[in-house]
């Protein structure tokens, strides 16, 4: 491992907010679903910000663990015509209008057969919802309630003008090859259309990490970044990989609604005692000492797929405010104005950065002197002894007291009870010294 | 295992309280002891419910572990006769007058020698107190302390009519055969006389749980009632079986003070984690959550045998309120209208039979796709994603996630935080869907 | 091991913190520093209470891990001559009034330069600091603040009359045979000048400890009690000894700030769960409620190097109040008048013996039968059964209800919530009955 941080300026690049969010903003207009154009659309403006990634096509049909890859589904135009002739629903106004992944339609209808077709949030009256039927023939519109209430009585032209056809289930894929083939998985998902914490957020942020990795002087472990629809896109990732990613990934993050600025959360692996789930709880602590940890229970993201008994890889996810916490939380009030916001996004970028640092740091410092070095010797300590040491010579002494080849950097850090990455100048200044020598594993 | 619910309907029977009740007023007259026959009367009496109930009679010198088996007791009449000619302290009034095991006596002494012989409760001046001396040759009389205090100066003539001879202690005891040869272990203890919680209750609930494991379609365990002498019972039943029992044992329960309707309480074994510790620490905490839960410290029933060092059963006891802890304990107070009644013996029964139930449907459930299922496809999932899954199908969801093969059916409730019976049917759909297998032991 | 109690009557001598009080006033006026004269004295009057100690002599230049054994150091005369004539700072005095390891100086300075070689503590006016320089070659003084701002303007004469020579590190080791090889290290430091709770009550309690130690009737274990230079002198004495050290040493203490009345504390060993640790928290725990219990991070004495990975020895730090903590700490406040009082010398050393003592009844107690033993017979109970058994027959069934081998008497006093010397005597009254075997390691 290498003595240097192995981290680019731009970790600290005081605009990534504003950069990421302006991305986002790109995102926002593209109707993604969990198949069809959208998805490639949106895979091809990540790859301008990460040149390698790939995109992995695979066919309608195809049998992907217990699911089946489905068809794509393709929209020209939906809306719907009131009785006194105005449009209303209109896709190409917003298209939260249309359910997702509606079959076509095109008749006049009752206001009443209508409703059964129109979905609204009476709750939350000025958000259009967001609703998807994936897994059986439908149509339907969704509403704000306010507008709904208002709708006249007498006949509606609804129409919707959509295909579903064999195509293929399109993920993106991008791979950094490390010092080592141990893996980082990093996954998030690219299937939700106009909505931004969840999850314009988690591809916008997933990109930006994706640049600052490829941008590291070195690398000791690789790097995969997913951009999957999710559920079956993980899935189906999952299926056609499943024994290289468990003899290879060591540890990985599921990103998403991580780009409000309202909290951190933690969701954990299914056990919770990953090297993943150690990282991420560690830096969220230290980042911001009200971060919410949530339970396997509260889940509700790919690590549902990604730890799934037989499954079992070592991914955590990383959030700001969680799927189904905030209000605005899968309707058109989700936006990249009130609720995602540059600090939001940099912080979410800020503390997955650190959570990548502390695993590219992880080690087993071993002390190689029997008893405590003299450090004056090797001009690490004041000659003078006039009450206290400093508390930055207290930390090196702790650290190097704990420096038996059996605790890691990070249970150094939890013991002395500072952020890991207040030790990294200290061990690259010890190993410097020939003080220390950091072992992979554990070794007496 | 089967798929259904072993169990009969005997289960929820309303009138259960009632009826054990009624058998609990039926075994309240008699003199028990140590030995004797009032044991066996009372175990002809358990016979009359209990058909394959079978005695064991182990002669008295018999040595059995540190104990020797003593004698029998047989009174016929005890008295004592006041200086006015009054008779008090009838035996045949109330068993509690004479100390058990006391030994004949026939003489006219002074009011001051009599003291000596006499047992109140000041503390509870309307009770008769209970008064053993099995292990040295004595005589004495229980009284309330009310009546002591009104006894005239004067000669009183004090009569026991009391054999002590070489016989048998008898125990009885019931086996159902099962699926497999382990088993579950029941014990009570049928040596107090006339007392209702300590000890008729423990009794009558066994009785009728025996009942209900006789009646039930399928037993994956076999089960192993006792109805024991406390201490030199349990003693002399363990010496005799020991290494069968060690062999066998998976679990089991030592019942008593199961009949009031005041709290439940948990006793542990002695290290407290076998899974009968677990079964009934779950079920009682889910039945009610002011279940009050004891330590070994608190200890004083058969359990200090069952769990001595080198017998080591996983043997816990299941309790309504605790000896020693209710006022009426050990004296005549203790009956079966204050104290025990319909509602907390049904409550007591309903208790051991959630924990029989749970033994018998303890597994290691294992999913048997990869990833999670596609729930719609096996007509177990709403079609239309719009907000939150139902709780229910949330549960299926969560129970799954755990569907490992390395947490059994109750670690998987616990870590659902739903008693471990909500799942029963759940994991029954599951198996018949074909997404489930049920293994006896973890298996990844 | 032996059944009766290895204790001396000294353990509760009356007397004698008093006796201890006396001893450390003898210590009081040398000046010890890490090497030198000073530690040869203190060695010889601890000598006289301890015949068998033995002096090791380690020479200047000697590597020893990372360190190498420094200088004697030898002060003849120090002083500073004021424009006025007084002498003030006179190392005759008061030796703290000399930075410790200063080097020979003797000039006319101005009192500018003169500043810059006086040490004083604003927060504590009246208090003379203890400062030190071992590893950089310097002079200076230490002054109360209040003197210090008194000081005229004008040239001042400095006078060091002090030697710097090649010869060698003192440090003291008594060694008692036990019955095993199995050793029981005592670790305290001699170097310190005229401050009392940090260090001169650890050298005396420790001399008590050993005396104590030496009148034991018998001994399971052999006793090594060292008296070292702090840092240097423990390092110097592991370096010369690891492997014996490594083998042999099973417990051990390192004693400091041991003759305040203030409080007990505690500061356990690196990963604070060796049997020491165990004891120690124990001892502590049942004689002072209001123990303070410190971690690792708080550590500041010998514990870094007994504690150092790769040496690992199992030793734990018993303090009254804990240097750093109590405000006289380093100063010349820190005295056998206000700080250091018979009561608290006394407390140290009773805590310190009930520590031994828990070591040498350290066994793995098993009863010898299979269920509870029929204590009437073995003549341990009464023979009328009448409510509750007392409280002492509770806690001897308590104990032997954990004697199952694998126990240690510790575990069981823990875990029937006593202090362990209750059992000592429980345990040596089921020995004789031979109800109980004390095996020294665990067995089944």
């Amino acid at each position: 491992m290498s003595a240097s941080t192995p981290f680019s300026d731009e970790f600290l690049n005081p605009n990534i907010g504003r950069e990421i969010h302006d991305f986002a903003c790109q995102l926002w207009p593209i109707n993604r679903s969990i198949t069809g154009a959208g998805v490639r659309q949106t895979l091809d403006m990540i790859k301008a910000h990460v040149p390698t990634l790939v995109t992995r096509d695979i066919a309608t049909g195809t049998q992907v663990f217990d699911w089946t890859v489905p068809q794509e589904w393709f929209v020209r135009e939906a809306w719907i015509k009131t009785p006194d002739g105005r449009k209303i629903c209109d896709f190409s106004e917003n298209n939260l209008h249309l359910v997702g992944y509606s079959v076509a339609v095109n008749k006049t209808i009752s206001k009443e057969e209508m409703e059964n077709h129109l979905y609204s949030r009476p709750d939350l009256p000025d958000a259009i919802p967001y609703v998807t039927s994936y897994y059986k023939p439908r149509w339907g519109f969704c509403i704000s309630d306010t507008e709904r209430q208002q709708l006249p009585d007498g006949d509606y032209h609804v129409f919707v003008d959509a295909d579903h056809f064999d195509g293929s289930l399109t993920y993106g894929e991008a791979f950094f090859e490390g010092e080592t083939d141990d893996e980082i998985l990093i996954s998030t998902y690219v299937c939700h259309p106009s909505m931004a914490n969840n999850e314009i957020s988690g591809m916008a942020v997933s990109t930006f990490l994706a640049r600052h990795v490829a941008n590291m002087p070195s690398r000791r472990f690789s790097y995969r970044f997913v951009f999957v629809p999710e559920t079956i896109g993980s899935i189906a990732f999952l299926s056609q990989n499943l024994d290289a990613l468990k003899a290879k990934v060591k540890a990985g993050f599921n990103l998403t609604c991580i780009g409000d600025d309202r909290s951190y959360s933690f969701l954990p692996s299914r056990e919770g005692n990953t090297i993943s789930d150690r990282v991420a709880r560690h830096v969220l602590g230290h980042i911001d000492s009200n971060s919410t940890y949530y339970e396997w229970l509260d889940r509700g993201s790919d690590e549902r797929q990604y730890c799934a008994p037989g499954i079992d890889l070592p991914i955590a996810s990383i959030m700001r405010t969680k799927y189904g916490v905030y209000p605005e939380y899968h309707t058109s009030l989700d936006d990249l104005e009130g609720v995602v916001t540059p600090a939001g996004l940099a912080g979410g970028f800020f503390a997955t950065c650190r959570c990548v640092e502390a695993l590219e740091h992880h080690c087993f410092p071993k002390v190689t002197v029997l008893g405590e070095p003299q450090m004056g010797r090797h001009g690490l300590y004041p000659t003078l002894s006039h009450g206290k040491a400093s508390s930055d010579l207290r930390l090196m002494m702790n650290a190097i007291s704990y420096a038996d080849g059996k605790h890691s950097m990070l249970d150094i850090a939890t013991r002395c009870k500072v952020p890991v990455w207040t030790l990294y100048e200290i061990f690259n200044l010890l190993e410097e010294k020939g003080l220390i020598v950091k072992n992979d594993n554990p070794k007496n």
